[in-house]
């Protein structure tokens, strides 16, 4: 379906008419809902202050006045797709903000003159570990190749509860930790850690109802409780983590800090990129069963660029569609037990890796645990990442 | 030092003027802040609309009127202080409330007239794995006498992120979950849990200002960050546990419900029951090393009542001062990498279990997987619970 708009929309953006995520933004004013339209960010309270909203039925009043999205992520998914059906009209078929000189000022800001924020308030968050080519690469390198994916992989969606408290959103600093680090199995020391990595992955947002303790949510129903997803950088500290993670997972290791892209692109937004997933083999328990299609072709590019580089360059491409357990899966999966799950929540994926090289999404995949380093455009090479490195992802 | 008030404390109350837990409680009127006062409750929000308070400094109105306690977790430890001695002067040497019937009668609500609730909006909620016995216990039973106790326990205050989302207060029903369970090592199976149980545990809400990302809470300013504690039963589905663990730690077996007593016992409170903890070895690294006293020898008991059983049985008597990683040791740990630790934030100590059967703090080791089944005074029998079985911590 093509759509025209009066709003001049550049060519080459991602922000086109077509995508429409929402953001906390602030400027003079404090934080509020915005949407992302090209170079410019549309100010969704100054609309609902406008009365343009007026025929949708929010639970509460003010919904884009809220300094998260959580009122909005709660609201039912009729009400999201309400919402995008109207910001879709008034930038195109309504002259309703076309002909409102004064509240297009009010409301179309341009994105240069903003600052970002965090989207939610993530009330818990949790890193799925869904990508087999992922999981079976850093298998073999932390329990060598016959234990590389344990036996229960091919049956669930492994996770682990994440930190909340250190997700930010991307563009902030992170700093070198340190921690307790004992790569020669003698005895630990307390230093900074040397191999510094990242972890290419998507992450959605929960929506809709929570379901109360003791009940789930079925994966029939999944696709109603889920609001967007974002772009998110599982920052990771990998020896600290090869020292801590047996027998509760990660954990210092990956709460000093995961990025978040700023803007959620919502699930109607997405809609058009749907596609069949891998081949589950063997068929997965009736709680996991999904049919048609439920994986998503984005393609997704990491970038890095150091002090010395010019401009960024490619280390890795790949695409949320090699994922072997989908998002309708992991909520289910994550409910299963009776968990309740807030709008609110993120999911993340883990690393997203394809089954090439130049397709892993950790350093710690790419030069495979520093025995294959990466030669850069500059002449410098990179096993982990250096003070000053720049990551990307798109 | 001996207290005497004019308010008519039961003998054998828990809640004696030396206690004087924080709480949130409703009645006809909402949400609150209230302290526990033997078989009363006393609403912190009327005396403070009573200005009895006026001469502390807090950074915000109305602190007591809050539906949670993070805004009052959020102050700094002097005002916590400031706080509870003079709660300690209105209840003994001052006249200002017991001379005022109108102000009593208003603050002073029989116990059994309110509801309690959770105390605080829990950001994140972490595990620990702190007691020696328990991880040797159910090392030996998942991976072997060998392997029983991982090489990094004894250097690190082994830990895992659970599910803010799924703790509530203590006295709900919990349903028996739904899961995987691969009992016999073949093809997992989607059924109810038969090995349901509890973890005796206690755990410790952060308090005061928080780390920013990057930095770190060192061991010494600790107690600053540690605002009170509360009894914990992590509920366990070992079978889902079991299948599900590897590599990422436990998931669905823990995250359908975790228990917490609604008062907390400030470390005021508990500061004459500082004791020396267990001796270290070998030495933790510097930033783990605490001197003196920094364990408390708090008696832990956990009964069992059937639904044939007339009064409850005490399957287990252990103490605090068993745990081999003490709470500041948790926090400096937690706060390593540069993790926020934030107001409301609930850090648990994991299962505390003493060396013999009878102080295990789990029916997984006081059972001993199943294998050496539990006789009641009913003459029924356990290894684990049973639909309508009741298990107290006190």
């Amino acid at each position: 379906m093509q759509i025209s708009s009066w709003f001049d929309f550049d060519k080459n953006t991602d922000f086109s008419i077509y995508n429409l995520p929402y953001g906390i933004f602030s400027d003079k004013n404090p934080k509020r809902v915005g949407v992302a339209i090209s170079n410019s960010v549309l100010d969704l309270s100054a609309l609902e202050k406008g009365g343009l909203f007026k025929d949708i039925s929010f639970s509460q009043e003010n919904t884009f006045s809220s300094w998260t999205l959580n009122l909005f992520m709660s609201e039912d998914i009729s009400i999201w797709k309400q919402v995008r059906k109207r910001i879709t009209e008034l930038l195109s078929s309504s002259d309703e903000l076309k002909n409102n000189e004064e509240l297009r000022k009010r409301s179309i800001i341009p994105m240069s003159e903003v600052k970002m924020h965090l989207p939610a308030q993530i009330g818990d968050y949790t890193d799925f570990y869904s990508s087999k080519e992922h999981a079976t690469n850093v298998g073999i390198m932390f329990r060598g190749k016959e234990n590389a994916l344990m036996p229960n992989w091919l049956h669930i969606p492994i996770a682990y509860h994440g930190r909340s408290s250190s997700i930010f959103i991307s563009g902030t600093d992170i700093k070198r930790p340190f921690g307790q680090i004992n790569n020669d199995n003698s005895s630990p020391v307390f230093e900074a850690s040397s191999r510094m990595d990242f972890e290419l992955e998507m992450g959605f947002f929960v929506g809709g109802k929570s379901n109360r303790l003791g009940d789930r949510i079925e994966v029939k129903d999944a696709e109603k409780h889920i609001f967007g997803m974002v772009l998110v950088n599982d920052w990771s500290a990998r020896d600290i983590q090869k020292w801590e993670y047996q027998p509760l997972g990660p954990f210092g290791s990956k709460n000093m800090g995961t990025a978040i892209s700023p803007w959620i692109v919502t699930m109607e937004a997405l809609e058009y990129f749907k596609v069949e997933g891998p081949k589950q083999e063997p068929t997965p328990l009736s709680y996991l069963q999904t049919g048609g299609k439920m994986s998503y072709d984005i393609n997704l590019e990491l970038l890095i660029q150091t002090e010395k580089m010019s401009k960024p360059f490619a280390l890795s491409q790949t695409n949320h569609k090699y994922l072997y357990w989908n998002i309708a899966q992991q909520l289910a999966h994550h409910s299963l037990t009776g968990c309740p799950m807030i709008a609110g929540d993120l999911l993340a994926s883990g690393t997203i890796s394809g089954s090439t090289r130049d397709s892993f999404g950790s350093m710690l995949e790419i030069a495979w645990k520093g025995e294959m380093p990466v030669e850069l455009p500059s002449g410098e090479k990179r096993t982990f990442l250096s003070d000053g490195d720049t990551i990307t992802i798109k």
